[in-house]
């Protein structure tokens, strides 16, 4: 398959075009480097030394994988028409979005770019398909944090409620009704509407996947090399809440908690969200008379338990701090990831992989570890 | 109140804009004259001999009506928050989209600009208003467009529906779920999400008025001076659906229908939009848990029976054409507007007031209309 892939160079998106490339497809990147560059806004860092763009793509090189690149951002719909017609690509697989919710939280210039960045991103993508081959897939990395966490509307399926309307007593299925808890996850709500629209007029081929938080760093492709690495965040900001911990329980520090640790939340390990995008990839949607949606997601546990296995396995304790986020202290959560394990998914769990992420941060991080930057979070109000 | 009036250069904003300056409101609009604009893109022109808005706010002063004007684009963050700064608002009403469905389905560059436009507008403001004092009252102009005409779902609601879900058999109430049918209407539903988080997170006033299709050209306080007229359009493109009628009736045309004209719409006549804008201001939401959402609607008819009317009144002949658009042939519709009339909304009817419309009409048009421009809608895809 020909495949280009948008955001290609970042924590999602660069061990999933390691992966493609390894199972034979051919890959193009577009990646403006833009998460490179907040990390400089943010005087960041990845705790692993991510070497550059140019020095990746050599290693892969070296590996017999073919990964193209070229850099520029989609938002110029010239150059992103020009790509397109020059790769000819079967699939397009959409990261090329800002990925943090605390960071669309800091203040107005982040609000706006994250909005204005993520819609015309993928807004473009939806015209670019229109002109020139509607018959390209369009893969996208949805979030969980589109669903909200409301107890009443039960276990949450794959994208779409089944229910009763009570003036007409018909049923019916609808889109899952939105109730994002950042300005992030307000982008990816957007998203959909954009997808569900270019799927009814133009009858585009989407799928949308929901992911959970992922944590892990490395997968089997990016251990290929050193130069392969993958980037890790353990800040306040881009630091996921499973990589901050474990950050924390290998540097030996209290494991800090927001609130009462009582929020349900998804997870997926970062291997398992390369397979499941290669799922996605490899069995295209038959049916276009709606957007596929699946629920990306290995395991459900609240924030106290993840820190409590922690504990469990590496001692240290629990700190619990003021939630900086505006969100439910205590929720319920079930998900359904039945579609994606239908075709072939089997989920990593949490409590037999930890170990090795520890020890792996634990032997990185001496020198990269900026200790202030773990509690940078932006308070949501 | 002190009342910021964004895109009140428009059909509907200056009309409202004159209305509110003569119940004695402070007006301060902000309009980068886009409309005007698009008129120079399309080559299409307003029926109506419409002036300067220089030679406009001159007029209104004459009248004693209070009216400042900054020209401007409000995707300029900095100069919107140093005029909202200025004028302390104590209302925004929101009109400054692109607000034309065919113009929205010409091709990528105007789907790219409605959504750009439209997003980073409402976008904008809502930032402006976290920023500056949350306690400003945001109208906006939202569609009836937004809701799509299935008729699963009954009598359409103020923006809420009450279901059942069918997993857990509990009642909830959500928002409408939309199902907007096409880029221009789909930019409203993205606008829904933006106010639905915006209101959540920060608690803003916010009301959005889903409107029917505005017909009619004047209003009371338009009439009050002939260099206050308001724009008529008659093509293809922003010429709604009566308006059309009503230029091929007062020029003895025939009435081209798309389809078989079975479609329903919600009406409305410009005199009830800016009546009901007023009522919107002058109460303001005292819960501030939920978006409150009003239909903006006097009475739903279906697109033949329109002809028809106009038939019936002024002789000559219906014709069908091929529906440029991609909709139902035929619908169901039933729309709640009981709570504007809660309020003090009393409708203009259709049946009433289609004879002084198209008088007015007839005796402005001889020398303006392009009868070129009356069939040059977008075709869907």
């Amino acid at each position: 398959m020909r495949i280009l892939i948008l955001g290609g160079d970042g924590f999602c998106g660069w061990p999933t075009s390691l992966k493609l490339a390894s199972e034979g497809h051919d890959i193009t990147i577009i990646d403006n480097l833009s998460r490179r560059l907040i990390d400089n806004e943010l005087q960041s860092n990845s705790l692993t030394n991510i070497y550059t763009i140019e020095e990746r793509l050599n290693a892969a090189k070296k590996q017999n994988w073919k990964i193209d690149f070229f850099n520029f951002d989609i938002k110029n719909y010239k150059k992103l028409i020009e790509i397109i017609t020059l790769t000819r690509p079967d699939t397009i697989i959409h990261f090329a979005e800002q990925r943090s919710a605390p960071y669309s939280m800091i203040s107005e210039k982040q609000r706006r770019y994250t909005v204005d960045n993520n819609v015309n991103s993928t807004h473009n993508i939806l015209n670019a398909i229109v002109d020139i081959n509607k018959n390209i897939h369009l893969i996208h990395l949805g979030s969980m944090g589109v669903y909200g966490y409301s107890a009443d509307f039960g276990k949450i399926p794959n994208g779409y409620l089944d229910i009763n309307i009570n003036s007409t007593q018909k049923n019916v299925e609808i889109l899952y009704p939105t109730n994002p808890g950042s300005i992030y996850h307000m982008s990816k709500s957007l998203d959909q509407i954009l997808f569900q629209y270019y799927n009814k007029n133009w009858g585009l081929k989407i799928t949308d996947l929901h992911q959970g938080i992922v944590w892990g760093v490395q997968t089997k492709q990016t251990k290929a090399d050193p130069i392969l690495v993958n980037r890790f965040d353990y800040d306040g900001i881009y630091g996921t809440v499973l990589n901050r911990f474990i950050t924390q329980a290998a540097t030996e520090n209290d494991i800090t908690v927001y609130g009462n640790g009582g929020q349900k939340r998804a997870f997926i390990h970062i291997e398992d969200t390369v397979k499941c995008i290669q799922i996605a990839c490899e069995n295209v949607p038959k049916k276009a008379n709606r957007v596929r949606i699946f629920n990306q997601v290995s395991e459900v546990r609240s924030v106290k338990e993840l820190a409590e296995m922690c504990v469990k396995i590496y001692g240290g304790k629990i700190k619990y701090v003021d939630n900086p986020r505006n969100e439910l202290a205590n929720n319920e959560l079930e998900v359904d990831n039945s579609s994606l394990k239908k075709l072939g998914f089997n989920p990593i769990s949490l409590s037999k992989n930890l170990t090795d992420e520890v020890l792996f941060i634990a032997k990185e991080l001496k020198s990269n570890l900026k200790p202030e930057n773990i509690l940078t979070s932006a308070k949501w109000c």
